[in-house]
């Protein structure tokens, strides 16, 4: 398939911002990784004077077949009901996302259930659940290109939304996360394997043998083949509102695990895509270390969070909106000198 | 001085508070150390249903007569023309404030200038900057006494702020916080002196020096006297701030370097008041490890700040009003099971 073309930086603009930064009024620096964030947030945007109007979560939904094995402590059905508590703005991410000042959008890229039409609900479902990818591959590469497309398409929208962020909810999404991580990155399928939401040693012990039966049934190592192998809807889902997003210039707030593999998948299929990803929390999920490494990245946060739903990245909305007043409300240190601060 | 009372946490709340975040519709532990924050809000306020109503950056400002011996790279009328830029609405620490929704409050403490009067500087003034501290002891007692005293009565006014933040504005306060660490952690002086607002090779040899003679001239080590000896008048009134915040139950927010010393002295006065504080990122200056070490806390964030101003608190402000909602906003496990999300 083909995907929409990302530009890479100004190199000339990105100079030009980072002159601004360090002209402020304060010591050179002092900002830390605050002037890194505004400079990069110009370098994204194209813009001298970059700006944060609307910002809105992606929260996007969709079951497992491979849960059947055990994968996760909690069956599927979970999934269509913490859809449900997010649509009654009663998730964690919906709390987080009214102290944050961030709208959120519900996608059900494919969960196992015929969810009632809601207007707070995007459908977007591929299919009901991806297959089980301990027997047969997740999904056609017809339904990964469906899947890619619906995110494109949602993230070119509404020009006015200038941060996008990767959340995602889906009962066993750590197990074909780490599947994903295994062969993107690559790296041991063990190093990728965390508890999810949480497991005991006999659950731990589950979700290993599963996914190393799954990862015995196909050795590809192409992203969209992988991403056929193994799924999942929602996370190919996110990976095509990456490349969208970064076509059209937003900012990419990236959450935890499963978010940050479905930015790696995108920056697997086009590279460029990587600039436009920002990193807001480092997981306690154990393949994240994994991952941030591999793209040489630091998160903004690190706050000990493993929900998922978006909430890492929308804790990390106030730093953009500050970042950018840099710009726009701080004066120069030639201000202050001459004391032209009217 | 008598100090206010400050109360104990009330352990059956605190119990009652962990036992409503145990029961939200998120895997146990998974939103990580905003589940110990929400605890926190609440046992400080002595609720069970914590809120963020206001939340104000009280930044305050003084000069240092050790100042003249070079510790710092910049001159003492900078704290003056930095003031001026915080009341135009133009420094760093006002332009997060607008992206976090944070009030601020411009205190002078001691500035070695006479300040014009301004509807958003509060004069507090004890005297014209500190006298230097490596002649001479800095403040009387009853210098020391009134700052501690303006501090703990503006904490005590306007009960609808429910979040105070300490953020400083003086040109060498990182060198007074640096003796006042150095006798009240205590810690070698050494270890406790960084480059501040920066400073060559040079510069910090200066600085060392002068740091030297300084705790020669006196070893003083019971909080108050070390106050006298070294000031600054900034930090003694954050340290009011801090008990007087603390006593009317207030979340205190406490910036990076300067305003953690100020925490400090408070809670060497007054021991009770070290749970009321919350450390709010990790200053890039040298001596705050040993600071957060000593307190055996740890800051929500590490974004490589070392302004002050209060930035650093500001930044930290959605996180607080995140971890209310978490008590108010979001579902407990049993209505998700049951379906009761209305």
């Amino acid at each position: 398939m083909n995907f929409p073309v990302i530009e890479p930086f100004d190199a000339a603009l990105t100079a030009s911002l980072r002159a601004r930064v360090d002209g402020l009024a304060k010591p050179p620096g002092a900002l830390g990784r605050l002037e890194d964030l505004a400079v990069r947030l110009g370098a994204i945007q194209n813009r001298i004077d970059p700006r944060i109007r609307r910002v809105r979560a992606c929260v996007v939904a969709g079951d497992h077949g491979l849960n059947a094995q055990g994968v996760s402590a909690y069956p599927s059905a979970v999934t269509q009901a913490m859809v449900a508590t997010m649509l009654a703005g009663r998730a964690s991410v919906n709390a987080l996302a009214r102290a944050c000042d961030v709208e959120v959008c519900i996608v059900d890229a494919g969960v196992d259930a015929d969810l009632a039409p809601h207007p707070r609900l995007r459908n977007e479902k591929i299919r009901r659940g991806t297959r089980d990818a301990t027997i047969e591959a997740a999904l056609t590469d017809d339904e990964v290109a469906r899947a890619l497309a619906a995110g494109i398409k949602l993230a070119g929208e509404e020009s006015d939304i200038d941060a996008l962020m990767l959340g995602e909810m889906g009962i066993g999404n750590s197990a074909t996360a780490a599947l994903l991580l295994h062969r993107l990155a690559p790296a041991a399928l063990n190093d990728c394997i965390g508890a999810g939401a949480g497991h005991d040693a006999a659950g731990m012990a589950r979700k290993i043998a599963a996914l190393e039966r799954a990862a015995a049934r196909s050795n590809v190592t192409a992203p969209l083949d992988v991403l056929r192998e193994f799924g999942g809807l929602e996370i190919i889902l996110l990976a095509g509102i990456v490349l969208g997003g970064a076509a059209s210039r937003r900012v990419i707030l990236v959450d935890g695990f499963i978010a940050s593999v479905a930015a790696l998948a995108a920056i697997r299929l086009v590279p460029a895509a990587r600039e436009y990803c920002i990193f807001a929390h480092a997981s306690a999920e154990r393949g994240h270390r994994i991952l941030l490494d591999v793209l040489q990245t630091q998160p903004l946060l690190d706050l000990g969070l493993r929900l998922g739903e978006g909430t890492g990245a929308v804790l990390a909305a106030p730093l953009l909106r500050a970042a950018v007043n840099l710009f726009s409300d701080v004066a120069t240190l030639d201000d202050v000198l001459s004391g032209r601060l009217g």
